[in-house]
């Protein structure tokens, strides 16, 4: 049994698939972000609870790549939640009736532990990007950088029904629901 | 020289890198993206300029994570842009005055070639998701759903600055100019 398979270890209802044998394609770290968080329970739940101003510091080898960066007001981050299990299809938030289907939850444990968070940038120094908006431990790997499109990103009137019948919208049971996409663990722990 | 060089081999002004000699981290396809376009050129240059219905076919070993996802009305839906070079750090789209970085645009050429769109759930079949708002090739690897969370993913006062120099917002150029994530190829082609 792996570590992280000890760490978060299924609990009642929670149901782990069998991984295919093999990868069928293969990520770069570009980089590393840096986040005042060095272990996971001190990580905020989420985003929105922390205005800790993070930096992603890019790899040389791509630093070329943020050329016509500055004047963005908002970047979707990727990043690589490499603590979180893998086998896991169904999880137990600690909030919810019954277990969910990972699809329809935000936790680090999923097949493929993509983290999508979307950050202000706040500023460049050549390959380092000062951001807000982050929620992972320091040294998390760091996949991609894109612009954000308020035209094709932004869906303000998006609803999650599961939140609704769990929670008031807006109270902290709510927000908890939303579980951490970044906090490298998994489900409202 | 592989297929992906030649058909996107840099123009003036491109900028290549070499890429590390191994993979950091691998990937599992948990499905296939299903949509009208068998041919890069007939797929929409983003996906606001198209309605069609397209589906997300999850593999039977992943179908449990689905569960719990009805009720939800917008995904993060990341997908695997195969066809596209990785090695590309700066490219020059079609109505851009100079070459840009590779983390300022939404250009499926890239060095982790992994796709994030923003759509409608409109219906579930078991394994399968009928969703709008997508603009890739039939059979696209599928990688990840996410629910949306308006709270933490939308920013409707998102502003990206090179997008005001090419163009009026709302024009054309503007629209192409923002790129399509979803083509299977590159900046504007």
């Amino acid at each position: 049994m792996s570590a992280a398979e000890t760490e978060f270890g299924p609990r009642p209802g929670e149901e782990t698939v069998d991984l295919p044998a093999a990868y069928d394609a293969g990520l770069y770290f570009v980089g590393r972000v840096r986040t005042p968080w060095t272990a996971r329970a001190d990580c905020p739940r989420n985003s929105a609870q922390s205005d800790a101003v993070c930096t992603l510091e890019v790899d040389p080898r791509f630093a070329p790549a943020l050329r016509e960066l500055s004047g963005t007001t908002h970047l979707i981050v990727l990043y690589w939640m490499d603590r979180a299990p893998r086998n896991l299809v169904a999880q137990q938030p600690r909030h919810a009736p019954a277990p969910r289907g990972t699809f329809a939850l935000r936790s680090p444990a999923r097949p493929n532990p993509i983290a999508v968070s979307v950050v202000d940038l706040l500023g460049i120094d050549g390959a380092s990007l000062r951001v807000r908006g982050l929620d992972c431990l320091d040294g998390t790997p760091l996949l991609d950088i894109k612009p954000y499109f308020a035209s094709t990103d932004a869906r303000p009137q998006a609803r999650v029904g599961w939140r609704e019948t769990d929670a008031v919208p807006g109270t902290d049971a709510a927000r908890e629901a939303e579980l951490s996409a970044g906090a490298g663990g998994r489900a409202a722990p």
